[in-house]
């Protein structure tokens, strides 16, 4: 199957290494508007060969989007207009609204399949690529009954070949949740240190004290601005609910700490500690799911 | 020299491991309040048995106290009146003003050595207790001047035995920069886990789309409220600044995404991208310390 990955980053390149593994692209060439980053990708062999867009897209069988969710909208209906008879193409934005609606009456509709692979890392280009990125996670794909029965069995067989776990949610659904279990952390962690930053202009001072929790805490505060700041305007109005509600949370808290009431302060610490079963919860599915492939 | 460690829990567990390992500790008993702990500390081979408190203190040469900070500052100066002459107490507490003011006119003022190394998981009891928590890591003695000289010797040479790199700064120092890369992370972990359980009160929701970016954020929820919520009360002041600094930027952020202004946005987190040299620069003092023993 000849497949064209646009967007040869973290997860397109990572796609593409688990595309050839399990044996369902057989030439794959890659798409991206940076040649240094098309040129890399040929040469760490995450894709075979570089070609025009317009070529690539025009010949392929299997169209993996991984691009910025702001660039996906304004492509994936030109995209739709030129593609080959059963051709399928899958996207992996992490917002899913404003794609579906992109092209919700778009005629070749039925060969699309909105996709989101719940994958990744805080590094990105080509060499943060790795085979096994999707391995245990979680996909979503939205409006299932929207795309064609061959395109929506393909994305689910290449899915599980990943060793992916695919659940199905309607856009509205999808992007509202991932405000607040993926949207959010980004946001607490690239201000965390901001914050931090701001006021330790002596690096020195943060090498010196800064432990394992601060930088599991703002690991994601090296992720990529260019990626991330068409997703937060995509999904602007259930961000900055999510937003609101941690502000008033940390609100909420600093009322307790200036009035020493540590009872308070215990209280809710405690309450947060219910998180430890969901990330237990969490850890066990992913054990599961990989031994169950 | 026969060691007392009160407080069997992640830090003083951990202590006793490598106070043993480097054959400073010939023996090791240890207190704690709590009689399950104690009892668990002697079957895992923290310690080689429990003893009354009063007996433990006055028997010893090294006493370590790794309690919460408050109890730390209530205990600290009975210790001192009953201590043998000659003996050295450490302490391992987060912050460092309060317990330095609650001694500084102490007759065995240089008997202590205020420190504070700085390491840890958000796991704690006996359970978490590992030898080597220690290496690689930072810790901090405050007022080094008021140490005996014989004191502050011996505590330079168990960090040093630990892998530890020790550094000197003032208790008001301390406290502020640890406000910012210490207890700020915690406060913004244990309320982003919060809001996020708040909204989901669907558990599947979240195992389902949490990923790996989640996990790590929110992973000092986990922590124990019991030794964190004195050490945000004694550090009130400098924690509620620096939660006002990280509540202004998180306000700032949502003020252009509502207005959906991506540049300001993707400015904002291509400023927070220089905690990355940060982040390489933590882990590579760490390899390097490790490396240097």
């Amino acid at each position: 199957m000849k497949t064209t990955v646009i967007g040869l980053g973290l997860i397109g390149g990572s796609m593409a290494l688990d595309l050839r593994k399990a044996g369902i692209a057989t030439k794959i060439v890659g798409v991206d508007l940076n040649p240094a980053n098309a040129e890399k990708a040929v040469a760490l062999g995450l894709v075979d060969a570089i070609e025009r867009e317009d070529t690539a897209i025009a010949t392929a069988d299997l169209i993996i989007l991984a691009i910025p969710v702001n660039a996906l909208s304004h492509l994936l209906p030109r995209i739709l207009d030129t593609i080959k008879k059963h051709a399928v193409v899958l996207d992996t934005g992490s917002t899913k609204r404003m794609i579906c609606r992109a092209i919700a009456n778009h005629p070749n509709r039925g060969q699309f399949v909105a996709s989101h692979p719940i994958a990744g890392t805080e590094n990105s280009g080509p060499e943060a690529a790795f085979e096994g990125l999707f391995k245990g996670k979680t996909n979503i794909i939205c409006e299932k009954e929207k795309s064609a029965a061959e395109a929506l069995a393909l994305a689910e067989k290449i899915f599980s070949a990943f060793g992916m776990n695919t659940i199905f949610m309607e856009p509205e659904e999808h992007d509202k949740h991932v405000a607040y279990v993926s949207h959010l952390s980004h946001v607490s962690s690239f201000l965390l240190g901001q914050t931090v930053l701001d006021i330790e202009r002596d690096e020195k001072n943060i090498f010196a004290l800064a432990g394992s929790g601060f930088a599991s805490t703002v690991r994601l505060a090296k992720s990529s601005p260019d990626m991330w700041a068409p997703i937060f305007e995509q999904n602007a109005e259930f961000l900055s609910q999510a937003l609101l509600e941690y502000i008033m949370h940390l609100q909420k808290f600093q009322y307790y700490l200036m009035k020493r009431d540590g009872k308070e302060l215990q209280r809710i610490m405690k309450d947060a500690n219910r998180i430890r079963e969901i990330l237990n919860g969490i850890e066990y599915k992913q054990i599961k799911q990989v031994q169950e492939k």
